[in-house]
């Protein structure tokens, strides 16, 4: 008997070394950009060169372009924690109500409107453990890629739930490294002179940056800083022949703006308004971090054994701080951060895997970003893992792979039964949609009313033709309330009456 | 080996069989009533009588007083869906979080305020099973109650859980069966000629009283019809001999007031205008319910084995409709319904537990709503038992067989992060309290204030010794932000700044 079980314990590890040898793990590095819009880069997404593509400089995303893919139908929610938690969990913001953004435990950050009030979505975000209130249990990615063997860094900004709730710190759902990521979604200041948001001596909840002292009273840009310590967190991976998952969650661009020195004289030069020329400049910053990741992986290697995929988490911020004509930033598309319509949800999106995109390539076949977590998964050669949530995402592996030939015919869906400004303007606030195909239907939450286009010709949504096409207005709302249903999708109540929101096939 | 097998199972079978002689589990029936106040009743609760215990005829309360032991310090939550859940789960409400009234999913009922927004409670109610949004996942009382053998009955008034959700229907929380009980909290109409609130053909919702079809168009009043439903359902376990828990919860006294005809007339000839006459008839309907219970138990021959808990969930009522000057309605107690202060939480209680409780006896010691799970679980003679929650209630049968001979110390937490109604008035509205022996601190969650009250000699709290005992006013708001912490206990935020209320130890 002991005779068999050396022999079957000696085939089961050559058994797991030929395995091994024959599909070396690929490391993967998201790198997610917040608040920046489709045109934000001088990489064209659209069909045409515009304005805006002559005025960003980034050089190191035309290169990951010209080494990439190119995906100019990536979508992702309105605002970030929705986002954030999709790419986190393989679930639509409308099954994992995580609907707005998330910061102080229990507590809704929904402006108050004289008609409605949000439903009890999830204030506290995630939770890798059941029975915390307010929170969508679930498996997160990173837990997953550990136990796929991947060392799993978090760098910047974490955002996936509530202070004093376990998911505040980037730790406990699966990451074994945090470099500066807590609870709160944006930095108290990109400037090292202003310790990024911290009192001199002691942190500042909730904005302060969490960790980098050693930059504090510098000037170094935060930016700066995030990418020289994500990068020195890859040598241990590297030096342990560990495959890794560096998640590369930049704060930039997110408000408070500020000049990034390096970058901002040429834009200042060029004409642009104070707060546009620090945009820029924080852009030009962002972009520089992508080129010096680019450059590491080259001087170590293992740029052919490593995935990089770039994307943003909402639209551009279309308001004040930034000039000019409130939500014209992200045009040709409409309106931008907070919004439903495309200028809200449509992001810059280039993914580059050695031996397996074909350089300059491009698709404007579309996804969602829940699929960013079945996608990264089967990357990373995991099968069978076990959630505790339902995935909805669909990994665009084989997308990339362009084994997909067949039209779209997916519906896309976004719900946002909440209240993000004081303002209901440019399809911001209590919005669902779905697309499917080139056809996008618009329900608005508050009035009932639905607006339809195509976006085939019309992709700045101007020409309404809901009332043209009214049977497909009304199967577009069938679609988009199955949907609504499949997901559990909270709606939001009439402060009267206490009832919810009829789903859009609903009278009103 | 076959012979010993034989022997270990007589073993066991005579071994249950002795015990099962031995204890003979008693009947248990909970009489809770809606919206009771402690003076609704010419049983008084006070040291003194008064106007309102001559106003109110309940001679079978009296009878169940003088055949049982009378609670003078029973507390329930001011609210009822916070109180009942308790009662279920043993958690206090700071803990289980349906901290206001639940109706419609993921809906607030809270009224808007200008400075705060409730948390995000538990709008949902309970949940037996895990991952339903908004709801407190627990073992619930009838569930357990069930485990231990018993024949568990619904009747009337459920309120655990919001529309939609599993716990709207009491078969999914243990009840073999369930008598007119759904997701709301109050009748559409006590009177059978109205269909209880129903159209004539189909129910209405959300007000309508489920079942009880018969009885529709009859004059049959809503208190009568459930007493007879209840007790028809006796039929079966005490003709299978099985020990039953009948959870006798009726809609009375609730609004919307309708005279109870049988009743009405002679409080109209006292002089009572129309809605209080059309309350007390109200009141004496119940009390009725009660003598009818108690009759049936003798007939049946089963009353030495049947325990009677009557309770009421939250104080009386003391707005519109109410006569009179608002929340004077419990006098000597302040506020009503709503109100953290005595008016609002303390409640008539009596058990009548044959062979345990003293005939005609008393006892001043004080309880709260949680107690009622732990103590009808030991009434069962359930041991044992596991809950997904954690109990923070202590079972009463101590107080009851009279050992707890020693001052009451334990303190006593209240706790409503809601806005029940639109005026902030008569301690209604974003207050905690706590009480410990005869001290009592009211927290006020809006504007940080604290009011300390001696309820030894000011029953009413009319004088707030904050100022002058300082430090006892500390000492209790420390204590009671320290439990209010155990329990997780959620706060209202400020709007503005979506920050939380300070614990009461903190300063404003």
């Amino acid at each position: 008997m002991k005779s068999i079980r050396t022999l079957v314990l000696l085939v089961l590890f050559s058994g797991t070394g030929a395995v091994a040898q024959r599909s070396k793990k690929p490391n993967i590095i998201v790198f997610l950009v917040d608040d920046m819009g489709w045109q934000d880069s001088s990489v064209p997404f659209w069909t045409k060169v515009t304005e805006f593509n002559k005025r960003y400089h980034t050089p190191n995303m035309e290169r990951l372009a010209r080494e990439g893919m190119k995906f100019t139908n990536a979508y992702a929610a309105p605002v970030c924690s929705p986002s954030r938690i999709s790419l986190m969990t393989g679930m639509s913001a409308a099954r994992h109500k995580v609907t707005n953004w998330t910061l102080y435990k229990d507590a809704s950050v929904d402006v108050a409107d004289s008609l409605l009030r949000p439903p009890m979505w999830n204030v506290n975000g995630i939770s890798p453990v059941p029975g915390i209130n307010n929170t969508a249990y679930v498996t997160p990615l990173p837990a997953l890629l550990k136990d796929a063997g991947y060392y799993t860094i978090h760098c910047g900004k974490a955002h996936y739930a509530a202070m004093s709730t376990p998911a505040a710190d980037p730790l406990t759902i699966g990451f074994d490294l945090n470099i500066a990521g807590h609870a709160a979604g944006g930095p108290g200041s990109y400037l090292g002179e202003e310790n990024y948001g911290n009192e001199k001596d002691k942190p500042k909840v909730p904005w302060g940056v969490p960790g980098l002292q050693e930059y504090h009273g510098t000037s170094v840009f935060l930016t700066e800083a995030l990418t020289v310590e994500g990068l020195k967190a890859l040598e241990k991976p590297i030096s342990d022949k560990k495959p890794f998952f560096l998640y590369m969650s930049h704060y930039a661009v997110h408000v408070p703006y500020a000049a990034d020195k390096r970058f901002i004289q040429k834009y200042k030069d060029a004409g642009l308004p104070e707060k546009e020329a620090q945009y820029a400049s924080i852009v030009e910053g962002m972009d520089k971090s992508l080129g010096d990741i680019m450059n590491y992986l080259k001087e170590k290697n293992i740029d052919k054994n490593t995935i990089i995929i770039f994307m943003s988490d909402n639209g551009g911020f279309s308001q004040s701080p930034r000039a000019g004509k409130p939500h014209t930033q992200n045009l040709p598309l409409k309106a931008g951060k907070g919004s439903v319509y495309e200028g809200g949800i449509r992001e810059p999106m280039l993914v580059k895997w050695p031996g397996v995109t074909k350089p300059g390539s491009s698709t404007d076949r579309y996804l969602i970003i829940e699929d960013f977590f079945p996608a990264i998964l089967e990357m990373a050669g995991a099968k069978n893992y076990k959630t505790v949530q339902k995935v909805d995402g669909i990994s665009f592996v084989d997308l990339i792979k362009n084994k997909k030939q067949s039209p779209d015919t997916r519906p896309l869906v976004w719900h946002f039964p909440n209240k993000w400004i004081a303002q209901d303007v440019a399809g911001i606030n209590y919005r669902s949609a779905i697309r499917q195909g080139d056809w996008k239907l618009i329900y608005n939450l508050k009035t009932g009313s639905k607006e339809l286009y195509n976006l085939k010709n019309d992709i700045g949504e101007q020409n309404d033709l809901s009332v043209k096409y009214a049977e497909k207005t009304s199967e577009m709302a069938v679609l988009l309330a199955e949907k609504l249903k499949s997901y559990d999708a909270q709606m939001p109540v009439y402060k009267k009456t206490g009832k919810p929101v009829p789903m859009p096939d609903q009278s009103f």
